[in-house]
């Protein structure tokens, strides 16, 4: 199968990065098990630093972006280079460069490609222009919710719903709270439901699972089917 | 003043190319007014033929995508080549490419940047790193109306309105017919409100006026204002 | 083997696209029967469109030249999303690009490399870069002829021709009708001849039999073979 | 003056970071005071936070490394979004990107270049390049002691200094506390000598009297001078 | 007024090399005048030496070319670092590499572009896209003969000729001495006649009456014009 | 095994370029027998000429590297086009560069990377990124000696040492006779030391045996351990 694997620049703080090692650990065994692999990485606490100094020097909108985007690339670069063999060595730099690296073979990492986009956009063109079977997020929840799990003790876990349940989901939840629970933008949206790619939302923690659950011998998290 | 100019990939298509020396013109004016300028290229009927022919070898939506990319960097390098000394000699491929190339002080034209993305979010993107003060919209209308000036008689021009109120517009247009009067996507309208990035929207046989317009001596087509 | 496919712009016309297809199906087959290919596009009427609005904005000779190149690279562009997992996802640019990607071992598709020359002459580079077996030139015609086959009906088809006799030909042609008949141009003639690559002239049509041909089973076309 | 501005990584780290607009106008200051300047940033807590948990990645050294020159690298796109208008809006990679870069007139501020390497070594790469008439290393002392000044009360600053004495006085040091007084490492101190480089060292605090330190106005820090 | 200086390979030979001053004295010369300068150079002694090294390894034709276009761009690197301000500092790889350096409005020094072409073929392209005023040939002979000069006492200088004249004393050249006489290879010719660049051919020794010549102070060498 | 192979520039002087042939069967022989190999190549003579020319030119130290760089990796050219199907077919230009292309499985030829760095330095950087088990300097000697053996007759080889008996027979020698017995420069001695890579020092003439040493089928040379 051919997967892309959104993760949280959240796992590249330094007080999370030991679940690096159980990252780099599902890759290999997804890789082990025939699959290929593409990983999107966001920027994290790191991210949200350089930007809050480069607003202190009141740099604009797209050049603070650049910045968590640099970021995550760094953070990209540290994953794969932890993967030596089988990750392609360097970070592309846009969908086209990604393209390209992803002919080698290998595992393709990269952090974010442009302003203005989350990196669940990134991962959503990644996922169309590999025709991936899955666009697997990487959370910390165990999947999506009726409502916001933390708020609400009859919250309910879907696990399977369609995209216009998710975008139903979504809407609701951020008149609420902007920012807390957006699993995936409007362009990251719009993707998804255009090239009809599947994407599998589950906890971070469960990541090892993932070869089994690509199986079918276990079913966790929420699957949104295209329609 | 530094200024954006979109212009739709169709005064490529050889039957309005007799346009493209107008717009050189008008290009030519702005900078000998002391403006700098920089240019978005559409993809046209050229882009559509490509698109058709992929979609015929069953490309996926990215790689369409691509297709009409190239073509409106094709579009940007025709245009740059007719502008010789003042032009910068080189299409660039990503907002960070266009950054280094905006440095050399010269008029900068570009085309696409990413699949799933629209010229006018090309264009905002490209306003809001350079701080523009303005972004223009060569369109066939002449400004932004409250309903669509082809269906209804009693549609009136809006000389000045806020990106709610274009967006409510929009919106409103979206429902009857998609893509006929969109004027800004979603990108492109996230990052003008959240850069305060004034839009002006003018019909493209009206550009020559523009240099006036900017001057404040003309008042034409329909400025959207951040709130 | 290792060979080289010329391939004429006017496949990527929108009217004979249909032809891409075969195309298409043809160097997988190569592939499949353990060939590596080499393929170089032409521009086509889209290269002319874009000559002809670029010589209204009067660009002079190499700015044209460049627009055609760049058509011609769209072409390669469009074909090897076609073939995605056997092409090499991006359009060398020059002689040492197309060298680089060469080594992926995946079919490279090229278009035009420099004003100044036919994309036979790119292809005659190419071959001897890649110390082709053949380059072969897919024409409209079913091979070389003693004389124009649509203007003189004792036209004879010559199956095999050296080099020299080819020269004598061409030269012979041109004089009547300069730009119709013309397979190989002066560079492609130097390279042909100081590498002795051998030249496979055969009838776009035919290509589906090219595996046969390459194998011995079948004769078709003309066979220009170094001295 | 053509002058390389050397500033350790600390200043970058989010608790430091108010010094960066001092340092971002001190380089505005310099450029309006007709200097040509380069600038080398370090990689700080942030880069030393990667390489330890790429150390619990076990990565090698040049990886480790490497991701220290990114952090470097961020911190220089940082402060280059900050001089928007003077500085080149690009972090050069190498050596021979940097020499590129510099022909565009502007400041030019890079990381670092290479594993094995201190930011110190790149400084002075910078300034041979450019034929630098000083490389500045701002500090946090005032200046070459005799001694460790923060151990010794009877230390002395040395205004002035050859690189023969500093090589003494590094190497005593270095004995003592390594790592702590190192303001030049052995490629620094080779590249200065063959190219007779003049060092100024001093306090970053003291950075915003550089243009009068240079003008022979005002004198601090020390200076050491080629033999 | 625009100008192409091709100067050929041996003045870079160690021998020879003394002339490198005098070239180098030349191009600020003319820099100082006002005049824009490309500069195209040979590969001389040691491209052949290279060459008959890789003779000796088997190479294939296109790869022993390239080597002698790594030298001759090596020979460009060496005059431009002694042009350090007003050269850019990078020797351009292709025609679109040299277009995008000549907009930085300095001098640009470019050797080979491509497998088999000449020196003469690659200056010519560069007149064609600067749209040169002269395409200037320094060689070792005073101008253009009737015959070989170093063969027939009565051989005469032609202070002015049209291209198909220089063809044909090329042609009656060519068949008696290969090689030897070889100003403008079939490439260049072709450029030369469809652009009507004017070509002056003059002896290296008297370059430095280049600024005079172009003033129309002083007439020397042969000017091949257009027809 | 891993093995970096650095190759003295004098190999690619023309009088003893018949070593070269050699040198491709031995790499040859290496990959067949299941190591992967990076080769580092020196400047040599041409450099030397470069330099010396640059010198008359009053370049400076830089640039005069940057010469001797641009020589060793067209040294690195001419190998690699020997090794045409098992080499990689571009020469890096960095670190960066190196790793990216070593991905591809292929032998990879580097030459120099940056000035101030000998090419002992670029073969232990290149060691240390990937990993070797084995940097092999190939020399003229026999080995490291306890005293310079051209000039002392009771001079033993030593077959095994560490890198600090290394460092104080180095020291040792140069201060006899500087450049004459340089093995490695404090670059590569850091990077040797903090990464623990075993040296072989082998004669050239013995090349041809290293597949056999690295059976541990003969011992020649002298290896240098790690502490």
């Amino acid at each position: 199968m051919k997967l892309t694997l959104k993760v949280s620049g959240k796992f590249f703080d330094e007080e999370n990065s030991e679940n690096l090692s159980l990252l780099r650990d599902v890759i290999i065994d997804l890789v082990n098990n025939g699959h290929r692999v593409a990983v999107v990485t966001g920027g994290g606490g790191t991210a949200r630093r350089y930007i809050s100094m480069g607003r202190k020097l009141n740099l604009n909108e797209s050049h603070l972006d650049i910045l968590g985007i640099l970021v995550s690339r760094l953070n990209a670069q540290l994953l794969l280079f932890s993967l030596d063999n089988i990750a392609y060595p360097k970070v592309p730099e846009s969908i086209e460069d990604f393209n390209e690296r992803w002919a080698s073979g290998k595992v393709v990492i990269t952090g974010g490609f442009q302003p203005g986009q989350s990196t669940a956009g990134v991962a959503a063109l990644v996922s169309e222009i590999i025709n991936a079977d899955y666009l697997v997020l990487a959370t910390n929840v165990n999947g999506v919710y009726t409502k916001d799990p933390q708020k609400f003790v009859d919250a309910k876990l879907l696990p399977k719903l369609t995209v216009s349940e998710l975008k139903t989901i979504l809407e609701g939840s951020q008149s609420v709270n902007a920012g807390k629970y957006e699993l995936l933008d409007p362009l990251a949206i719009k993707i998804v439901e255009r090239s009809k790619i599947k994407v599998l939302v589950i906890n971070f923690k469960d990541l090892n699972k993932l070869p089994n659950i690509l199986k079918g011998n276990e079913i966790l998290g929420s699957v949104v089917v295209p329609e």
